[in-house]
């Protein structure tokens, strides 16, 4: 990484020469992602988090497997050994933010140095347990970042924080619908 | 857990006493869970899973936070200290359907011995690095379940996959619309 580029521990060199890449070669900016979980008992699931494809090649870097433990809490007949899937849907958007807030200001000169979010969820378990209430999901989700900045005016953090709002993955996956196949194999 | 009741690792008796108990009372269904983040350097952030609210009350019963690493890939500019969010979007989605089939399956008395899901993703970066492309989120999710049960037809087992699929949270929130609401605080 070019020292003097960096900025929030993004390289703004290489960032600005994968997007000069991808813009003469839009197929560049395809990647397919992958989870798998295998079930072990009651409501504990382990996931594996691996490779991933990019413009069709599969990426390489990753010697090893991300391994996550999934499970509910006893109030939800389970055993705690890990968050649930919500709360994962959680993380996963204040992680989308957070990235997309570094690089994003790395790209605007802007220096981060400090940045946390808070994001909380309201759900209803009633349709999941077969009961009359609200829809399955969310019915609400709040996302509060906290940023500080030593070069920018409160003014030019809350304009990022719009924007990035309007790029994250996470957030568009959740404020609009995404289309979802579902198939079984029954071994 | 009662051992006669426990089918797929699921306290079958507590399951219904639970549906019961919400269905006098719809207040013990509400839920409202949190995830934190805290930034790193790049695109590396440190996630915090701990306490959720349950009918206004806060649990107790996790002594410590769940912590998550999220990271990027080299080719996302970062260093794979973890999955990235959109992987762990995926990961939720795996993991909510393995706790729906598997808790439904031992309400309908099916017994599971063997259940895994593959999920991926296309998504095109194009619009989260600013260029002109579809949208930020994925544009496509397949889900594919694998299941071994003894005591139940491939059609049962088919039925439950359907049943799973409208009842799952994490589906819900991806194929409908979710409010989410994010406010920024400049420290």
């Amino acid at each position: 990484m070019s020292k003097i580029a960096a900025t929030n521990g993004i390289d703004v060199t290489r960032l600005v020469e994968t997007i000069e890449a991808i813009r003469k070669e839009p197929t560049l900016g395809a990647f397919t992602f992958r989870a798998k979980s295998s079930w072990q008992d009651g409501t504990h699931n382990v996931g594996a988090i691996a490779g991933f494809d990019h413009a069709g090649s599969k990426d390489q870097t990753r010697a090893a497997a991300f391994v996550l433990q999934g499970d509910e809490p006893p109030v939800l007949l389970g055993s705690n050994h890990g968050p649930n899937a919500v709360e994962l849907l959680l993380q996963a958007l204040a992680f989308c933010y957070a990235v997309g807030y570094a690089a994003n200001a790395a790209a605007r000169g802007i220096e981060i140095t400090h940045m946390d979010y808070e994001i909380e969820g309201d759900l209803d378990v009633r349709p999941f347990l077969g009961l009359e209430g609200p829809r399955p999901g969310f019915t609400q989700i709040r996302a509060k970042g906290r940023v500080a900045s030593p070069n920018a005016t409160p003014e030019q953090l809350e304009d990022l924080c719009r924007y990035v709002q309007e790029t994250s993955p996470v957030k568009d996956c959740l404020a609009n619908r995404v289309p979802v196949e579902t198939t079984l194999e029954v071994m």
